[in-house]
């Protein structure tokens, strides 16, 4: 089977390798011809993933006619706000009956979709299979056990994902639940940044464990409300997605947050950055989802004013300790 | 209302502590004498809460039965393998009515008995409530913002409990699923036990993720087949705890596992400690009860050959990522 991934950064490398690494003809398209010759010339990518050797059948290009040509597997991983002009400019080049998968985790600000959906409306006639969990890119590259899951509503889709990118340290579950592990995946970048303000704040083990929880319940809530499975937040795209952002390596989207705790405006903390992290992006789109449909959710309510209301994060913490005594589910 | 809580460790102090700041008046008895002496001259702990200066209307005693004397609620927090004795011990001193608590977490080992059911059937005739979530006891003395659940079948017993205890910085939530709530506690010392031989290998942030959620699915699996409810493992006596116990600061369970990890015995791993791990005791409870009820626990069951039979933990990773390919969930 040919594969084709689209997109050259750290997450669309890595699935690249995996593939090629199974021995299947992979071509990674990049925007960046600097990321092209490198992969091609000494199989790296100094740029986006640095000091991992890459698969020696690994082909990149910058053609995007050439790259899909034949290709019966094609993975998106570019950036979500970027994704359907992407997907748009090449879905004349892909071959009938191709499964497209898309690793971009997100939520389109302008519409509220999803990403499968960005995907779906921009290549129609294609199934699209998300791939969404727990998994930093260099620690998938470097061989690190990782698991994720493959969610789309044609199973057979599902499983063609598995197969393809499943490997000894590499474990990929099915899932019909497209709209929970996409949402577990974009959700977390505002625990991401909430958990960061606890930081910034110089709080503890406690605050943030209890932070995570009842940030995973009213991610749950939202998703439920929206189609999702609720088993499908305590899994990995879920929970698991979870606990490796606001525990693991610090990301952009923690930082942000330890910038805004530690008494920095939404401005001071993105200052000098090239771009917005997509924690803040997703806060205003999960905001807006959860207004849409009617869903209580004071930790994205609490982490948006904080961004953009200019509230105080001491009197959020507060506040939030301080709503009604109650059952944990009611 | 008069309060007593019996165990004067960490847990036990800061929770007596957190019922004294209340205005309520709040006996701690403590076995060791000098605990005793500390607490009433010194308001301060330092064997088992050091640094911390507790609530100058804490009083502590020695004398279980004056300490027991006309308290309404009685809250225990003995290491569980000696607390059927001292709850026995004590029984006919409990005032007509009076609410029992537990905070201790584990499963009697010899019986497979929960914290609860010990209570019960070494006092019996009254409500029993199991407190339990992701709260590091000097953090809760600290006054860092902290989570927990109260649960007992008598929702009125849990108000009571969750009305005695709650404060600005310590939310308690009730539940009515004690085996839930329970099992939780216990069951993840196993998962802190695991986590640490991952770091022994010296893994990464997505082993442990995975890891982490996949644990929890069976601790789920197990809590669903003994009567408890899935949500329940959702919350902050499941997931919660086992965020803080398995990202928090190094606990006893973990360093054991980070040493097996690492290639030592499990005799060499505890050589020199005073008392065993409560995770590995824990590791059999949780493998006695899985065979007990048929529930498939492969984390439970590599951790156990791990640590019993001298598996080595490289290939037990390797097993568990091997396993058949299959849905996430089924």
């Amino acid at each position: 089977m040919r594969c084709t991934v689209v997109g050259g950064g750290a997450w669309g490398t890595a699935i690249a390798d995996r593939l090629a690494r199974n021995g299947l003809a992979t071509i990674l398209w990049a925007r960046e011809t600097d990321v092209v010759d490198a992969v091609n010339s000494r199989h790296e990518n100094p740029r986006f993933l640095p000091t991992i050797a890459l698969a020696p059948n690994l082909v990149a290009s910058g053609d995007m006619a050439a790259a899909l040509h034949g290709a019966q597997l094609v993975v998106y991983a570019a950036p979500s706000h970027v994704l359907r002009t992407v997907v748009a400019s090449c879905a004349q080049h892909i071959a009938p009956g191709a499964v497209l998968s898309v690793a971009t985790k997100g939520i389109e600000r302008e519409t509220l979709a999803l990403m499968t959906d960005v995907v779906g409306e921009a290549a129609p006639g294609h199934a699209v299979v998300a791939v969404s969990g727990p998994s930093f890119a260099a620690e998938v590259a470097q061989g690190q056990p990782t698991a994720v899951v493959a969610a789309c509503a044609h199973h057979e889709a599902a499983k063609l994902v598995q197969s393809a990118m499943s490997a000894a340290a590499f474990r990929v579950y099915t899932s019909d639940d497209v709209v929970g592990v996409e949402l577990g995946g974009a959700l977390k970048n505002v625990m991401a940044v909430a958990t960061g303000i606890l930081d910034g704040l110089g709080l503890g083990f406690n605050p943030r464990a209890a932070l995570m929880t009842r940030g995973l319940a009213e991610m749950t809530r939202l998703g439920v409300a929206l189609g999702a499975k609720s088993d499908t937040f305590a899994g990995l795209a879920g929970l698991g997605d979870l606990v490796l952002t606001c525990t693991g390596a610090l990301s952009r989207n923690r930082a942000v947050g330890v910038a805004i705790g530690q008494g920095q405006s939404l401005e001071e903390a993105l200052a000098g950055k090239d771009s917005v992290a997509e924690g803040v992006l997703n806060t205003q789109s999960a905001k807006a989802l959860a207004d849409k449909v009617g869903v209580e959710m004071p930790i994205v309510d609490a982490t948006h004013r904080i961004l953009f209301d200019g509230w105080s994060p001491r009197d959020a913490v507060a506040e939030l300790m301080a709503r009604e005594l109650r059952p944990e589910r009611d």
